[in-house]
């Protein structure tokens, strides 16, 4: 079995399961956020359901639209909220907050192993860790709160063999976007992916949270990891609970294997309006921008905002562009602030958010109007998704988001560094 | 004649003006913010002008709805970056931005003796400096932009002199609240108030800011400071231009003259709905807050978050709370987390903002749901500013401020630092 069939194996109560086989899978975990929990709990209510499987496996995460962007997010927001104090569910709010999948895996609510299901279809990002995660819509999570188990297909796996190393300024995000620009955005449907190869054994754990966290964009099932010395280094810092290894048997259960050479993939650039429209960043032309988003549960972790902070150090943010830095949790603030990144950001001119999903999804934070352009570490470029259908997005790493913002156009971190 | 008087005196290019005369006097600068700005470039472009008296002085700063909260605040920003690159006028938008009334003192865009009219009540503020300043209606401004000047009548000033020290967590905001708690929000109605005696002598500029910034909330058209050695400092370090001090003539001409002993007067909280409803905060009783917001044209300025810091270090927001900082430029920004200041709020598991006016009037970043209470250290309570109509603001210092986001409820700073 793969890695993904040995997990849902193992949370169905099943000596094996293959692909394609339809099974109930007990789930470790059950998240929402603001954009989705009230979706869920209204689910819960019609049905007259006032008792959840294990209020401490549900946690509402709070950052779509908060700090409360209107009084039509307070108000879902306090529903949520009474909701939530009622029947024990975790509530994160205020505090030590994060985004849902920045937050999670900082905190050690995912593990190796495990299986979580969540109201937002980045849920995927846990796969960097070893567990099977995935996103799913609001009715069946509203039935995951009650009972604790998922129907689901049993997905065939797609292993992405990424050769060699990586380049300079190249990380997970231009893999990613790579893989997706070639395979397209149904290139994985209902697929797992699992990234493997040498540029994956030598990437570091934020590079791949952004790998997983975007094979939804090739509408995959989930991404997954092996975990190795790295995965397991981090797990067992925030473990407060045993958890499990699941390995491949190195069978030939593989739906497909792809393999890439990493040495030839530039830093990348997703033109509007899609995620597959990858071209490297030296073939995307001369193109201004207005915003410069850095963040996200994509790319808000403590490597996304070093390689914004090397690129930016000593710089100033152009004249003609809104630059906003948002890192994905208080975690990644306060980390990011003792080694002196906030300070480059201010310095250079950009402006530093508490943190929140923001402008990804056009929550706030950094709204476009007509006719505007933005360079974003996020992960969608769908139209109209960060503003006005008449704007533009574009996908990149946070080294050339760092090095757009200071240009005013999109650039290759390297035109700014040169060999630095 | 009074300080303003003679300040009104010398724009009008009059020996003297009297209390209560018509006169038309020339500005030094013309602000407006996104929440006015396109109001006076519809009224522009309705009468067909397009040649501003002097564009240099000129200033339109993003800082009601920015970073872009929605589409809707984007479109009318475009347009309004639209009108100043085409006309020349200064547009303070992205990079080292602020607040308007915090950014305008801190990059000398006002000096001692100047006129400064702005289309936002708050422009008052000023006066900390020994400058006219006052809030204007968007034609008003469309007019001054146009033609340089502006038609007033002039303002009676009434003396307010605070004799003694104040007290341990006592600031310019508790002396302000106090004053608007005894005289009422029409207490002052056209009048300049200026503020005077030895509790004034002994504050510091920010103190000075907090106070000339609510003179409209008690019906002012102005408060103003005498220019003293903390003035002058503060004129010198940063004026590109001269200046002129203007001194009271000490004679009789005050229309009145208003005595407080500082050394009464306790930190203070304005219930709602009015900030003239004001108590002692001892004598508020036992109110639980919901959100805490640290901010704002009146209280984002450096002393304002080190207040915050001293009684937030090393302690934590309670649970209940969503507690908001938001330095009001970028320079405060950058100088509270050179001090340490911005390292204790996230510790503290509060969330820092950029400088933006947020909540402050109900605008984005901690709006309140129905029934939702609020600690704030911003200028009006008024029924719903800060969002639903049936939230709460209870307008305060940062110190109470920084007290109650600890303990959840409002509270006297001197509860949580005992003597410390």
């Amino acid at each position: 079995m793969t890695i993904v069939e040995k997990i849902l194996a193992a949370h169905a109560g099943k000596q094996s399961v293959t692909s394609g086989e339809f099974i109930n899978v007990k789930v470790d975990l059950v998240m929402a956020s603001d954009l989705t929990a009230h979706i869920s709990i209204n689910q819960l209510q019609a049905l007259g359901i006032r008792k959840l499987f294990d209020p401490s496996k549900i946690v509402f995460v709070m950052d779509h639209f908060t700090p409360n962007k209107d009084v039509a997010a307070a108000m879902e927001i306090k529903k949520m909220r009474e909701f939530a104090r009622e029947l024990g569910v975790n509530f994160i709010e205020a505090g030590d907050i994060g985004i849902e999948h920045v937050y999670l895996p900082e905190k050690g609510l995912v593990l190796p192993g495990e299986v979580v299901v969540g109201g937002d279809s980045h849920t995927c990002t846990y796969g960097a860790l070893g567990a099977f995660s995935t996103g799913m819509g609001s009715t069946d999570i509203a039935v995951a709160m009650a009972t604790g188990e998922i129907w689901m297909k049993v997905p065939p796996t797609i292993k992405y063999m990424f050769n060699g190393k990586t380049g300079k300024w190249v990380t997970g995000k231009d893999l990613i976007l790579y893989t997706i620009g070639q395979i397209g955005v149904d290139g994985a449907l209902y697929s797992a992916m699992e990234f493997t190869g040498e540029a994956i054994r030598d990437m570091s754990m934020d590079g791949r949270f952004t790998m997983a966290n975007m094979a939804i964009e090739a509408g995959a099932k989930t991404g997954i990891f092996e975990v190795d010395e790295k995965t397991l280094a981090y797990a067992q810092e925030r473990a407060n609970r045993p958890f499990t290894v699941c390995k491949n048997d190195d069978s030939d259960e593989y739906a497909q294997v792809i393999e890439y050479n990493a040495e030839e993939i530039e830093p990348q650039v997703a033109l509007p309006h899609s995620p597959s429209n990858v071209v490297p960043v030296e073939k995307a032309g001369d193109i201004e921008v207005d915003q410069v988003v850095i963040g996200s549960c994509t790319n808000g972790r403590l490597e996304d905002l070093y390689y914004a902070h090397l690129v930016m150090q000593g710089r100033k943010v152009s004249k003609n562009v809104r630059c906003i830095v948002i890192p994905g949790s208080q975690k990644v603030y306060l980390d990011a602030l003792r080694a002196g990144y906030i300070e480059t950001f201010v310095m250079a001119g950009a402006l530093v958010s508490p943190p929140t999903c923001g402008p990804c999804v056009g929550g706030h934070m950094g709204i476009l109007a007509a006719g505007e352009r933005c360079a974003s570490t996020t992960n969608r470029n769908f139209q109209g998704r960060m503003g006005d259908p008449r704007s533009e997005i574009y996908l990149v790493n946070p080294a050339v988001a760092a090095a757009s913002a200071i240009t005013g156009k999109i650039t290759n971190p390297k035109e700014v560094m040169g060999n630095a």
